[in-house]
């Protein structure tokens, strides 16, 4: 194998992981970061953010060799516990026993990551900011501070800088054919800080993930290590109820109070909070191409930014990660093959997970309340239980089956849904949905829609 | 009516066109341009250009008091010029007798419209091109030649720059919540240039649009004043019969030989053009918002790149000026209230424009050599000349109707669609297409669909 020097842009979870990969593989590693070295810094307020680790993100980690170390500041969530507006509470487990998603901070992950990778000889360059890349020479000028522009050449780039790509816009202004989206939805998200309680108690269950569910808008919160929870609201920029609207602390203790009460008692600085942490936008991004040549590729959020409400956009980039390792290992020094592979392979499955996701916004905020969908969930969940490889539920399939495409998972949930459609439809089905009648129906209509009557697995 | 120092970015059609609108009012209108003057240039090859001028086009040059000037250098074209593969012609009149759309030159009609503009008034600056935007300061920094980077002050500035607009970039990199899209179709475009005969006799009947439609691609000519036609070649980038694949001068010529015998002998040096004549590609940009506050607005290309397969690209643009106009009218000062009503109303005709354009290229190069759609258009053509104010099709909607907004129109040609797809299944229509059970059948489903059995108007 030919040794390469690889430039990474961006040294956020993808390009640290990314560069892991890389230099196992014997390649020369440089990323370049456009901030400063968080693990210098302290967390900025309200930025803290919590991420939900699961399958595709675990394969990855343990196919390089580095589990054991992330799995250490993580905290398993083996459910949805959610609070009603009636102030009932109900815990939905996201699959069989054994099946959890794992809460882990994106600051302590990140630095993590960044020790590894600089363990496994990549060098990483803070300050250093993609200005421009010249796609005929081969260099990129960066910007560092004081206005200084170093020009790095490269044989091989990958651009893992986030939603906002500053590589991808190079890679767009100079290309003559770029199909480019990028939408927002109308909510935004703020955080707010759950602290912990005494002696670091947890002061909600411990290994759940949380969550308010509202129709219109909706709070969410995660475990950290240290007995504290990270609070979201997701919450419409305008309208009746929208931060446009909550402009005063006593408009946000009231709405709180009426909205959320059992959370106003375990936030004592909430109003406080709210107007000093800031309120951040939620984009789904689509490109295409992702790549340029053999020498250059989108990766992780630069390739397919999508909003959190599937979890899964770490996982996602994760897995990119996992399937470049993979070709790598199938096509050695060809990266016109590898690249241009992994593209057709990722690229619907970036598109599948950018859909289920906002999908999946609809469903936490306006359905997790509503008992027809938890009886369409209960229904769901039996079948999967009797036939463990027919069944499986679309969270499942996305969170706990990393061998499922993206894609194909989509094209699953989209055939699921419209059985239930007709189920959930059916009259007296209250009574009736764990009868045999209800099972061989949704069977019968099963096989009908598939071919082979099993689920498509990823090659 | 307070004086205002408007800024135009760009003199294309659009920005000529809107500064003489600026000029009229009473504003003092610069126009910041990137490229050279053309009018003292010569074409280039191969980007000459033809444009279809129609009613909402010239509804606009009207309104400003110069279609005259503009009518003086077009050619009035009556239908389709249907050329099959088979070497039959056929002729399909666009709409009732005098419903006609018009043949201009891009270069000589912006020509003309840049002197006029300089003769109301409006200062024109080329060679600067837009660099940046200080939304804060409201500056714009130009560059020009030997870098030089004049910064220019405005309190109103409208981004005219086209497709690629460079003023849209600033708006959208310093923007939080922009939503952008741009994509491609699969078909480039390459412009063939058939001379004029002897004594300047046009070798094509002169007042039609030449259609040879293929399949998968099709060729179109439009007359100019001199009796040459440009002709575009609509094809694709890749695959079996693709712009990829025809490498040599052999290949085109034995290609257009089989696919358009009658063009090979009126195009003398066909394959010198072929290669000499660059290949571009088509897209299409939808985005929001246009405006910010109520100093910037996008318009015409800038807010919404369209495909030309409606003949709309100009005349959207162009009507965009006229509504505005309008909106001037009612609400003087206000550029708040100007620029978010244009914008409300606008978009939404932006974007059906766009989906009416893309689904007219599938029409042009697919259908019109169809003998089940020439039925149908004779059905529809036919109802509209019994219930004219009822039944009017699709195309003379866009074309002819400009006090029907494209997203009506859009509406509207979906719902005929349907109804005409049920007609065109009927068993025996072939015969019974002129019968008053077919058309009873039509007016009863055409009701039921509609509300207040009229076509929804422009306010």
């Amino acid at each position: 194998m030919k040794k390469q020097e690889v430039v990474i842009i961006g040294a956020g979870l993808v390009g640290s992981l990314l560069s892991i990969y890389m230099s196992k593989k014997g390649h020369a590693v440089t990323i370049y970061e456009r901030r400063n070295d968080m693990r210098t810094e302290t967390v900025e307020a309200g930025r803290s953010i919590n991420l939900a680790l699961s399958d595709r993100g675990i394969k990855a980690l343990k196919e390089v060799g580095i589990i054991d170390d992330i799995l250490g500041i993580a905290i398993p969530m083996h459910g949805r516990y959610i609070h009603t507006a009636e102030g009932i509470h109900a815990f939905q487990p996201y699959g069989k026993t054994g099946e959890f998603i794992n809460s882990v901070s994106r600051y302590e992950l990140n630095c993590r990551l960044m020790d590894l990778a600089e363990h496994h000889g990549v060098s990483i360059k803070f300050n250093h900011k993609c200005e421009d890349i010249d796609w005929q020479k081969n260099e990129i000028t960066f910007h560092v501070g004081q206005d200084e522009l170093p020009v790095v050449p490269f044989s091989l780039c990958f651009a893992a800088d986030g939603a906002f790509s500053a590589a991808r816009l190079a890679h767009m202004l100079h290309h003559n054919k770029f199909d480019y989206n990028q939408y927002y939805i109308d909510c935004g998200y703020k955080e707010l800080s759950i602290p912990a309680g005494e002696n670091n108690s947890f002061l909600l269950e411990k290994n759940a993930l949380h969550i308010w569910p509202r129709k219109d808008y909706m709070l969410i919160a995660l475990p950290n290590t240290d007995g504290s929870f990270t609070g979201t609201l997701f919450f419409p920029f305008e309208g009746p109820l929208s931060f446009e609207r909550l402009t005063t602390k006593e408009a946000v203790t009231s709405f709180f109070k009426t909205t959320f009460p059992d959370v106003v008692d375990i936030i004592p600085d909430l109003a406080d909070q709210f107007f000093n942490n800031p309120t951040s936008s939620l984009v789904t991004v689509k490109c295409f191409p992702w790549i340029r040549d053999g020498k250059f590729c989108l990766i992780g959020d630069a390739a397919h930014a999508i909003v959190p409400f599937f979890g899964q956009g770490m996982n996602a980039g994760f897995e990119d990660c996992s399937i470049l390792n993979t070709l790598m290992d199938l096509h050695g020094d060809d990266w016109e093959t590898i690249l241009s592979t992994f593209q057709k392979l990722r690229k619907p499955d970036g598109d599948a997970i950018a859909d289920l996701a906002v999908n999946n916004f609809v469903e936490m905020r306006a359905k997790t309340a509503d008992p027809n969908f938890l009886l369409q969930k209960k229904i769901e969940s039996k079948l999967h239980e009797r036939h463990p490889d027919k069944w499986i539920p679309a969270y499942s399939q996305v969170t706990f089956h990393p061998e499922i495409r993206y894609s194909t998972a989509l094209a699953n949930s989209e055939k699921q849904e419209s059985i239930m459609q007709m189920v959930m439809a059916l009259p007296g089905i209250e009574e009736k949905w764990d009868s045999k009648e209800v099972e061989d129906l949704i069977l019968a209509q099963f096989n009908s829609h598939t071919n082979n009557n099993t689920l498509h697995k990823q090659a």
